[in-house]
């Protein structure tokens, strides 16, 4: 049965008071008891919009985190294209990355759901896919000759480089693996101005 | 008290056999009976070698699994230099990720004990400098100007292009992101040949 608009509103609401608890505590340390007080819910109303339990709301929080690493990089994901464009985008993710530390809400999600429940993987794949799909027309509408490539190289350094940040708490790797596909790719100018010659290697 | 050389033998063939254990079953399916008739060991034997019980066996178990990783890719990792010893490790770790497919047994168990134990962390940290010295060796013998910086883009496209392995079961963006990172930094010859003119944008 679909939603009302009032009953969405309300649905919205009761996943980001859960999604804001979750990042605060973790996902091990929040009871269903927790989010309804956080959010001043009634057991009933809970069951209403989550009827098979907690599981179905983690999975709620899920696709909200998903959502909230593409709109973070808005608007400077979908305006790329210009030099001065994969910069601005640049500036935001190290920025978001750098501020959420060695603490990833999506992942520690899709950790605990993933096991039991075969919905979570297609969560983490679509953002995959819209990342990789937006970072290709930025690249395209930069002349790229091969934008689809261009996204999975720059798409793969911001992975790697998150990944060694979550392990590490430094963010270097992000930024030296960013700047190299962006300036490998000839999307961003040479450090300094002056010709792209073996920027990968100066 | 420092264990005899027959009880490290006894120990890391306790480790050795839940590492298989818990690749097979995963780790939330595998109990400390399981591990134990696994290996024939007895309760007491058990709790002589993990007093500290589950959490510190799975520790056992995350570094033989981090250990396994760097080992998996040698002999070639350290007898980086030449072209053709690149390619040689891409084969490799290209090969073991693949096998390993979507499951990743060192990231099992790092977020299962990461929250309660502090001693996780350093163990992939550990890994992840290794892994990068390694690496920064070889783009040394090879002749980069910058051989660290050389390892940080490499071992992010690694890390970076498992991810998605991991996340969609594709190897692709592995293959091209450490092909792009290598051929980017001159340490493989250009694809079929030729000079090294705008590999990445080709």
């Amino acid at each position: 049965m679909p939603l009302t608009r009032k009953g969405a509103a309300t649905r919205d609401r009761i996943v980001a008071a859960a999604a804001a608890l979750l990042r605060e505590r973790g996902v091990d340390e929040v009871s269903l008891d927790d989010i309804r007080t956080a959010t001043a819910t009634s057991k009933s109303q809970l069951f209403h919009y989550f009827p098979e339990g907690r599981a179905q709301l983690l999975l709620a929080v899920a696709e909200h985190e998903a959502a909230a690493v593409l709109q973070d990089q808005e608007p400077q994901l979908s305006s790329l294209g210009p030099p001065e464009s994969w910069t601005a985008w640049r500036d935001v993710v190290i920025a978001r990355y750098e501020a959420q530390g060695t603490h990833c809400p999506l992942g520690a999600l899709t950790r605990q759901l993933a096991p039991s429940n075969p919905e979570v993987r297609p969560i983490v794949v679509d953002l995959l896919t819209t990342w990789q799909a937006r970072l290709s027309e930025g690249a395209g509408r930069a002349g790229a000759a091969d934008p689809g490539r261009a996204a999975v190289i720059i798409l793969t350094a911001v992975q790697g480089g998150v990944n060694m940040l979550l392990a590490t708490g430094d963010s270097t790797a992000l930024r030296v693996s960013l700047d190299a596909a962006l300036a490998g790719l000839r999307l961003v100018g040479p450090p300094g101005g002056g010709a792209h010659v073996d920027l990968l290697t100066a």
